[in-house]
């Protein structure tokens, strides 16, 4: 089911639209842009929507009042699980799995704007994103261990070792602590640090916006899909992929513009 | 089958034991704490019985007299190797990759403090741990290629590209070259230097054994199983496990400290 | 088919050897060293001759007059393919995946000597190499997407990753931006930055000629080999290999020269 996106009106967040380019802004500043069971639900939803909206080519993923995300609120998720049974539990840890995978299943590349705290489930976010920029008090921190839980929260035990290699994803999912701005980018979690991130986001999103988007579709599902695979079937898949990639518009005509010593026009056919 | 962890006395190598902490040091310091077919065996030994001894929550890995350790002992091992038959000597490759799989699959994470040399199946020992810490002089070496033998040794193809990435893993097996300690770190092998490296191992020890160990046990694990599937895979087991964490008294307790405004305590249940 | 490597002249590149160590320059240095559909082929021929010539014991690859290679020609590869239909097209991207297929599957380690532009179907061969080096200047680009394609080519979404990171990998496939000789050798994608690249290259070639080729050997094929499977297979998969491993007269004399406190050498056998 597709969404609209010039007059969407999400319930647990900020949305924006313009020319391609849409920003998610969680938004409850007073509490550091925490989330709660309906928002894990209602962005779960979205990402899933945006699989059948080509309307919207990238995505910025972002918070509002100077951090990012404290992740699963105390009062809001924990108590409340505390309460659950089994059952119960594992519907909870299903849908916020679902929401990370909602968000590797959309065609549009996802580029998370993180400044301040990005801790717990918003550390997730920034990681399930597919382009990270730090603000310079960027503190991101996967701290599930302090709460007495595992590492192993909405993919974090697959997805971070990939990101930043296996033996720091265990120092972080061991102690919980903080990784800061300047580890992150050391260490191929954030692309850069950026004074103004937000600003730099948006330019970068706008960059990938105006490129060739059925090819960065591709890029983004063969990352993941070659993943655990053998390097002969990762050939495979990649001769079949590209193969079709040059049957599109966008690569004719960005030959002619090469031809004509002219920049390259995209538009996502 | 459990071990005593108060009252054992292991024949190759030290042990002690307080509080959750136990320390395994490698102490054949005239000669820089090589590995014997002995060694081997005792240590697969008493890794495969950690799995049965939840008295021990954290377990650190060093040696004695300023060095980790020099791997296999040139007169001990390398030797008689020469003197094997195919068979033989595929019954020493599986005991140590033995070793390398208990030290993985006990439920305690391993901390590892490397000073000086730790060279070919004591560098195996320091990257078959789940965390490394560095003193300034330590000198890492894979060096197998200089006996004349491949990288394929105790899983290091596979575990150290996970590490420090396939260039820097190709890199250090095809050459054998040291890795010093500021290149471990910058290349994700180490946490960190450490000056007093025994001490900062304790105190991260002490701390790690202090958290939710069950909780510990699963974010070993899944990093492990996670390893080689695909995402969606890894969100579902990760749904899973993380449920029948949200079970544990210690999750329930800090909780309840959270919302008191304390220190959670964790008691591994 | 063997190739013979002392008599062998390419068409479409040079081709020098001297005693086990073969390098192949790239060479047409007015358009910074372009591929063909001629020297693909060429490329991917003379490495899967490679695997039956056991003489060459390492290979460098290199490209003249100061650049590595600008990667597939505008004019001689993509204006055609902008003319092919799908079947073409997926023959295209068969062949160039067949050269990364067989720089894999030889036997030699291959050593990249980077200066320059290093871009398209060049950054792929050096990618494709198993150690990398890199002259001060050297910009390496994954520029797919500047042409409207994605970053699946020639096994870039696989193999990068694992090399520099997935978020990294990321932002260079999806953006196609320069990485400097300063962030390739930060992030693990080259060795060492080296002023005279290419002589540090050759004496690099030279030691691992000098070494245990059999064992270099397996220790490339591992590495790929245990790219994809479980830790408990990839040490069953050790313990075979390395027990192989230890059964050659290089490991042989390795430990006799050990013993007399000589220098060992290796003969490949």
């Amino acid at each position: 089911m597709s969404l609209h996106p010039e007059t969407l009106v999400p319930s647990h967040f900020l949305w924006d639209f313009g020319d391609g380019v849409a920003t998610i802004t969680l938004n409850r500043p007073e509490r550091k842009n925490p989330l709660t069971f309906d928002s894990y639900a209602e962005l779960r939803d979205l990402f899933r929507a945006l699989k059948e909206t080509p309307e919207v080519r990238v995505v910025v993923l972002t918070g509002a009042g100077g951090n990012f995300s404290s992740g699963g609120d105390v009062h809001e998720i924990i108590g409340p699980l505390t309460r659950m049974d089994v059952l119960g539990l594992r519907e909870f840890t299903t849908m916020t799995g679902d929401l990370v995978q909602a968000m590797r299943d959309c065609p549009q590349p996802i580029v998370a704007a993180v400044e301040g705290v990005c801790a717990g489930a918003g550390a997730i976010l920034a990681m399930a994103s597919d382009l990270r920029l730090a603000a310079p008090d960027a503190k991101t921190a996967f701290l599930f261990t302090r709460v007495g839980l595992s590492g192993a929260d909405m993919g974090a035990c697959a997805i971070l070792p990939r990101i930043i290699g296996h033996g720091r994803a265990a120092e972080l999912l061991f102690t919980g602590r903080n990784m800061s701005a300047e580890e992150g980018e050391r260490w191929g979690f954030f692309s850069r640090i950026a004074n103004d991130v937000r600003a730099e986001a948006q330019a970068l999103a706008r960059s990938l916006a105006d490129g060739p988007v059925q090819a960065h579709y591709i890029t983004k599902q063969q990352l993941d899909a070659e993943w655990a695979v053998s390097i002969d079937t990762a050939l495979g898949m990649e001769a079949e992929v590209q193969a079709e990639c040059m049957t599109t518009k966008d690569f004719h005509r960005a030959y002619e513009a090469f031809a004509d010593k002219r920049k390259p026009e995209f538009k996502g056919d």
